[in-house]
């Protein structure tokens, strides 16, 4: 099995990029690697339908005429994708597609995992579980460790489901006990669900009883529990907070479902000011383009971070000017990296190799500039890669790790 | 007469740009360009203050001892349109003026149109149209084909002005449909009239006829009806998407009469969403500051595009990086070109120069990066620079066209 | 006593910087800079840990094994301090403040003040005065002039903790005429007192004197002021406008106190509107990451001034993108310099160092694309680095000029 070096070695000689010439490529690649907030892969053959509708965040087919691959990340995966699978950088998307159905979907999976060079998945199971693979079949695909972050919203409907509205509280608790017994952290998608203008206050259980009951009472008989009130995301909030534990905030870019407006991280604000000093820290997730503000929150507040995952696959070629805009405030101790990948294995390659070519470019022009040693761009790329992720998650000292190799 | 292509030429050797460096450059100077959102030019000798006054969005005139020739546009102005009077770059201002009146302003108009290369202009006739040249009169300077785009507003006035408020709804109907027999789609100015905080839905009809009366019995006698009743401006948006046809809006910047926090585009989220399917095609404008914020939308939905004209202008020197910015989530087949110039013939040449070069510094640094086929960079310039106005407004199909040559 | 040229160009040959590369670094050091808005240095020996607090904007320390060196701040902070106090660049921050220890705080401030080259310190006396040196003392230290901006809170808070509230405006008034014989203008930190959403005209005195009497009767005795009552806020604006004075505004980016979505500069659109006429100006302070909706204000509105203090110190080698975009749409005559400085003596050199970097840096770009001779450049250059702030102060023109020489 090889190393994620050698894999990653493969994929630089490989691929149409050029980023070696950059002076911190060669030994960026060799560092460390944390994808802090990503999902899990489809590991089975995808038609172009399928395919282009994992490299957009539309819900709709292009319009006639076009196609999802004219876009930045579709012109950043003809470039970097093909040749991992035997074929020409720029290959046709019909050609490309027919070699990925030719290998099949375990082997490009398992390819495309081992040249990102990702030493660390901190994977998210609460979108479409049953479509992706299981954290361990991840560790198992990529040869890398990997950690669990479980979805409040999705715990919650699964507890509204099961159980009456005055046992709710109890069971989420015992549930959410449960979970991160082996689980790093939690993530929240309020954006997705009417968005930040929330009382940031915890609630009382008294209010979230007769919210649920509400809930329950409001959702025809038949259909799922899908969870918009904001009494029970607060609810949800609030005890991660009281648990002391790292939580993923879903920020800014997102389908066509987010209220882009809604989702700016300055309207947390006092939520997280109501948060200090609870030991629980914030990680707001891809931000953009609300990644400036988001870097004011993680410099100010003790307890913040960000990243700019999503949006480095998505903005492709021009992902570099991403990078460094969320690397004007945020602290170097306070910035991390994720793909925020789904289902789609070249987007975990994509982002790893955006987001180090992006970081290289960086530090290779601020040092540049200021004459930065070597020793301290290096320092400052292990924060970022993954000395903040495994300080936050305490992923060294945990004991659930899973993988193979790495 | 000239092709646009010789006219181009002339000037790209007469000007102070370095822009032949880029490999981009010769290419680029050759596609055929379409200007989806101008207004006429003037064609009458400027003076001073008034010139002064066409460069700017100010209402104001520059401080004692300023001048608004000390701006990106001033700058950008002086660098590439003195040679195309026969003076040298950056002769001073009042040589500039000198010489604009001296060779008269319709040879003006036609030497700086011709020069900018652009093949098709769509213009838009609901702004001061008794000051500007007609399409068909625009057609004739440039030597480029032309299409009109009609405001709402403006015909609302038009039909308010002439109709009883009963008859406000059908005469309003009738006009739209008269004018669009010829004009390839309409433009809302409600970013002017009080922003996009409005109810996402279509008003009805009887609301629509007690705001007419409203709006007509509150406008004293003898003043012309100035539409800012937001059930009038809605009623113009949905006469729009039910005909199926390209809508512009204005968004973000424009002169101090723009409340700019009210004109951001994901305020429209929720009627984007409501027109989905209608047939209707959005088309944002302008967008800077909120151009990233446009350009999530032109990613998630499929009826929506996007351009950065007016900011490009504006913004001389630094487009380029306003330029790659608006290209981070649009997709390649929904972004466009546009001057939106008005009055003064220079800044259709300069929006044209501008766009070409900021476009092509931003194809050669992404295909650096990644290896761009020059076949893909010339495909995908071709997309933004006409070919995905020409697939939106249909203008290959209509039989309006004007204009002489092309 | 040194000139300033003099011990610019010490600091030039003895730091990490590699700004001497640039075509414009040198004639730009030679320039003349006013640091419109910036606080007075502590004259004592810093513990690290005040120190740390001194180069955030976090109220907290960094979270355990961290440090607020490791940011942009930190980094161009080692770049550029040590070599002036005989160190190395890239000492270690405990050496580093050591040799600052050792050298003596006055020692220190006098070198890290007169390698900056500014020649005008224009100082806000209003926060913590008791903690730093006086205007006339800064002017000892740097060799250079200053002036002085009187903040419109502090001062209310004195008169109301001294008069009854039927006598505050009278003595409000009176006190402010007797600080503006001496002061050039005013600031406010409305930013930090409940942010721009307020009533865009001027409240009536008997408001006026009703919001004084409530704030008093509600503040527990023995408590000290603290004006957030948006009606006095209003006030002092207005007393302000109608002596149309120079009114700096904080704007954007602060510490956590700030609600920073509710400081965007747009939200004073109305209150710029109705101040229009009155002689006043308006100078927006820091703007980031609001610093393009700020250009937008400067450009459309006559009285409109804005810079990007703050922000260039926090951003360090990031700083020439913010600069850059920050003259996007200013006109050349509207952007300032500030440092926006406190405390420590680091802060007004590395502004002044990366802002004439950033500066140059855009002026070589914009130059080479679009070849503008070297005259317009130094002339806009001058413009943005002394001129405009010159003119809106009036700083050739008064009296009260300090400092011993320049």
């Amino acid at each position: 099995m090889p190393t994620s070096t050698e894999s990653l070695s493969t994929a630089s000689t490989s691929t149409a990029t050029t980023s070696t010439e950059s002076p911190s490529a060669e030994w960026l690649s060799g560092l460390d690697l944390v994808d802090h907030h990503c999902h899990g892969v489809i590991e089975s053959d995808l038609t172009r339908d399928v395919f282009e509708d994992l490299i957009t965040e539309s819900d709709a087919p292009a319009p006639a005429g076009t196609t999802h691959f004219d876009t930045q990340l579709g012109l950043a995966l003809r470039a970097h994708c093909p040749p991992l699978l035997d074929l020409p950088a720029f290959a046709s998307p019909q050609d490309y597609l027919a070699r990925r159905v030719e290998l099949g979907a375990q082997e490009v999976n398992q390819r495309l995992l081992r040249a990102s060079g990702i030493t660390d998945y901190v994977v998210e199971t609460g979108f479409a579980p049953d479509l992706i693979l299981t954290p361990d079949q991840m560790g198992e695909r990529s040869g890398a460790r990997t950690a669990e972050v479980v979805r409040l919203e999705f715990l919650a409907e699964q507890v509204a489901a099961e159980h009456e509205p005055a046992d709710f509280l109890t069971a989420f608790r015992a549930r959410l006990d449960h979970e991160l017994a082996s689980a790093v952290g939690v993530k929240s998608i309020a954006a997705y669900r009417g968005g930040f203008e929330l009382d940031p206050t915890p609630p009382s259980d008294a209010d979230v009883t007769r919210a649920v009951e509400h809930w329950r009472s409001e959702t025809p008989a038949g259909q799922p529990l899908r969870l918009t009130d904001p009494v029970i995301i607060r609810a949800g909030w609030w005890e991660a907070i009281n648990r002391s534990v790292p939580i993923q905030l879903h920020v800014g870019y997102g389908d066509p479902h987010v209220d882009l407006h809604r989702t700016n991280p300055l309207l947390l604000s006092d939520l997280l000011r109501n948060a200090r000093g609870s030991g629980a820290s914030f990680l707001l997730l891809h931000c953009y383009p609300f990644h400036r503000e988001a870097g004011y929150l993680a410099h100010v507040f003790e307890h913040v971070y960000c990243d700019v995952g999503l949006a480095v696959n998505y903005t492709g070629a021009q992902s570099a000017q991403v990078i460094a805009e969320s690397l004007e405030l945020t602290p170097f101790h306070k910035a991390l990296f994720s793909s925020d990948a789904f289902g789609a294995a070249e987007l975990y390659h994509l982002g790893a190799l955006l987001f180090r070519r992006g970081l290289g470019e960086s530090l290779d022009r601020w040092a540049g500039a200021d004459g930065w040693p070597l020793e301290e761009q290096q320092r400052i790329a292990g924060l970022i890669c993954s000395e903040n992720a495994r300080r936050v998650y305490g992923l060294d000292h945990r004991g659930g790790a899973t993988g193979a190799s790495g």
